[in-house]
This record gives C-alpha cells, sequence and structure tokens, in this order.
C-alpha cells in the first residue's frame, strides 16, 4: 500500500465491483432500474451500505425508482478505471497462468493478456493460447511493446519476489500476486495479492462459526 | 451471507490470514518475538489495529517484548478453525483445479482436496493428481465417503448454481467459488467467491488513483 491511499475503502472498491457483476447479470435480464435494496440483496449488503457505495458516483438514485442500470453500470466503470482496456504481462505459464488465459471475465471486463514470460527453458519460445514465451532477460522489451501496464505473478512462492521486481523494473504499474508470499515493491508499483488460502480460511472460519450456533 | 454473522469481521478474519502467514515467515527466520508494528508493517497495517485484531485471541502480547509467534500462529489458527484438516470436494477439473491441485499453500494450512467430479464424459475415470474424477450423479456418495466438508467451484459461469445446488445438496457445508457469477446457496451452507476479476479491477483503480496523483 502506498502513502497516497484513494478516497475509496478497499473494501468499498471491492463491493464497486461486486455491484457491477449484479448489474451485468440484471441488464442481461433486462431490467432498466434496480433499487438499492434489490442490489444490496444480491450480495448481502444493507441497503444503507449500498447508498453509501453509491453516493461518490454523484446523484443517480431517484427515490422510488431506483438507480438506471446503464447510467450506474458506467458510472461504476469509469470511477473503477475501467472503462477502457487494461493490457497484461503474465509471469509463470503453469496451470494457473493457462486458466487465466481463459478465464472469460478478464476479457469481458477489458483486461487482456499480451504477453508471457517463464524461466523454464522448454517452455521458451512455446505458443499458449495464441501467445509466445518470452525469456525473463526479454521482459523489459517485450512488455514496453506490449503496452503493458499490469502483470500478473503465477509463479512458485520462491522465485516471486524475484520475477515480481523483474517485473516492476520492466515497467508494469501494479501486480496481481497468485503466489502465497508477502511481496516488497517500490513505491510506484501497486500490489494486489490473491491468496487463495486466506480465501479457503475464511471458508473454514464461517462453517466452523456456524457449528457451533 | 446468514443471520448468524460470527463475532470477527471477515475484515480481520482475511487480516488473521495474513498475519499467520508472516508468522510462519517470521518463524522460518527463527524469530520468537514479533512486535504489533513489524506484524503490520509487512501488511501495511497500522500497529493499533493488529492489536486490536489480535485482542480477540487473549492476553497474548507483552510490553516492550511483542507476541511469542508460536503462541500467537497456535491461537489464530485455533480462532480461524485451521489447527484441524478440511477435506474439499472440487467440482470442475481444468486447469484451475490442475493448479489448485498442486498448490501448495493448501496442503500446508491442512487443506486437503479429496474428491474431483466433472461432467465431462471424457474426463470421468481419469486420475489427475491421484484422485479420480467421479461424475456428477455420485457426488452424495464420494462426498459422504471422501468426508469433504467444504467445496471447491472450478466449473464454467453457466453451470456454476447448478452445480453449487449440487454440492449443497451432497452435504458440504462450504462453498468457495470461482466462478464470476453471484450463487445463492441454502441458509446452512456458506459461501466465499474468489472473483479474480474484482481483484484485478481493484488493481486497477489503485493504478489509476496513483496515475493521478
Amino acid at each position: 500500500m502506498s502513502g497516497n491511499e484513494p478516497r475509496l475503502s478497499r473494501a468499498s472498491v471491492a463491493r464497486l465491483s461486486l455491484y457491477l457483476r449484479s448489474l451485468e447479470e440484471f441488464s442481461r435480464h433486462g431490467l432498466d432500474n434496480i433499487s438499492s435494496g434489490r442490489l444490496g440483496e444480491s450480495l448481502g449488503v444493507t441497503d444503507a451500505q449500498v447508498r453509501k457505495d453509491l453516493a461518490c458516483l454523484g446523484n443517480l438514485g431517484h427515490p422510488g425508482v431506483g438507480y438506471p442500470v446503464p447510467e450506474l453500470t458506467a458510472a461504476i466503470r469509469h470511477v473503477l478505471g475501467i472503462d477502457r482496456t487494461w493490457r497484461i504481462a503474465l509471469a509463470g505459464v503453469g496451470n494457473l497462468a493457462r486458466a487465466l488465459l481463459r478465464y472469460r471475465g478478464f476479457r469481458e471486463q477489458g483486461f487482456r493478456i499480451v504477453a508471457l514470460f517463464d524461466a523454464d527453458p522448454t517452455k521458451i519460445g512455446q505458443v499458449v493460447e495464441g501467445l509466445q514465451v518470452h525469456a525473463p532477460e526479454q521482459m523489459s522489451e517485450v512488455i514496453a511493446a506490449s503496452g503493458a501496464e499490469l502483470g500478473a505473478l503465477s509463479v512458485p512462492s520462491e522465485v516471486a519476489q524475484r520475477v515480481a521486481d523483474q517485473l516492476a523494473a520492466a515497467g508494469v504499474r501494479g501486480i496481481l500476486n497468485f503466489a502465497p508470499v508477502v511481496l516488497r515493491l517500490p513505491p510506484g508499483v501497486c500490489l494486489v495479492s490473491v491468496d487463495l488460502t486466506v480465501q479457503l480460511e475464511q471458508l473454514a472460519f464461517l462453517v466452523q462459526m456456524k457449528k457451533g450456533d
């Protein structure tokens, strides 16, 4: 985390993303307007919290009518910075990388994986899902040419810090880290870690609490 | 989310998991005691927040000395409910499933994938990472025999709700969902969703905010 925190909390930002997922579903079902109550219900959030989260987007809600789905969708995409395409360089071409390359949700939201890197000589030069795998030594050059601003890190824990440093040195502005380790990045590079064990631990905790009821 | 919320917020629970990751790293480096400041520093959390989060574990901290690493580790594992093994049934045997099966972090924290399911007839009967792939029709039987209490859902979005219902009907108490859709589960079944697009959107938001500085 940097010293310059955005005005929105990470939790609010995460909820904005989830509202977006719901709005897209409502839109597919042909809904033009949605109440804060119904939007919150789909995510287990109170309508007061929904209104608070959406207040930063301007006066979009109308009493008795709700929020207009297309305008709210556009406003959330704008504030999240995803009303544009983000290009991603992915380091570590294993099973997780292959899953990410096929993950439709990324493309639908404007995220495009445009460059692949792996240190394994047997993988370098291979074409995976239409992209050639490059050696780590080519990172700066390939990332500059590809226009990737974000990096995704799906390498083993032992090398995660080193490869993260390489990605940062090659010019990415943010890294999505899947390795279950704590990384340190230069101040100019943002970090979001996806620790799948943390998610499983949350689930175990919830199940355990429920048992105790 | 159920009506019976645990006393700890989800954010606190997530932080407890992250403290645990840091404590394990400190332990590997031979540290016996750790201050709230240093523990927080590794995660970008204030020492006041660390002390607040850890207060629920009892009087473990000693002024001027800090927290004893082994006792704090054990206390967090206990409160999270991971001082035991959790068995997991995994539905959808694609690239993500293969990545999860090889994800060392799960095993290290006591999570064991013990059963695999897929609706694809060409996959049923295959052995992946030592586990046989079963048909969805066998779910109740196989889950009961395997002792799986948790389910992991790595199927395409279109079938996610249906397979989640099957897992719930087969007796799992909680589901870790990787499909980018909003799921509805019966009241007795907990849900944690890992929406990778949400994580990427958070990263895009942070990078965009930093650009504006």
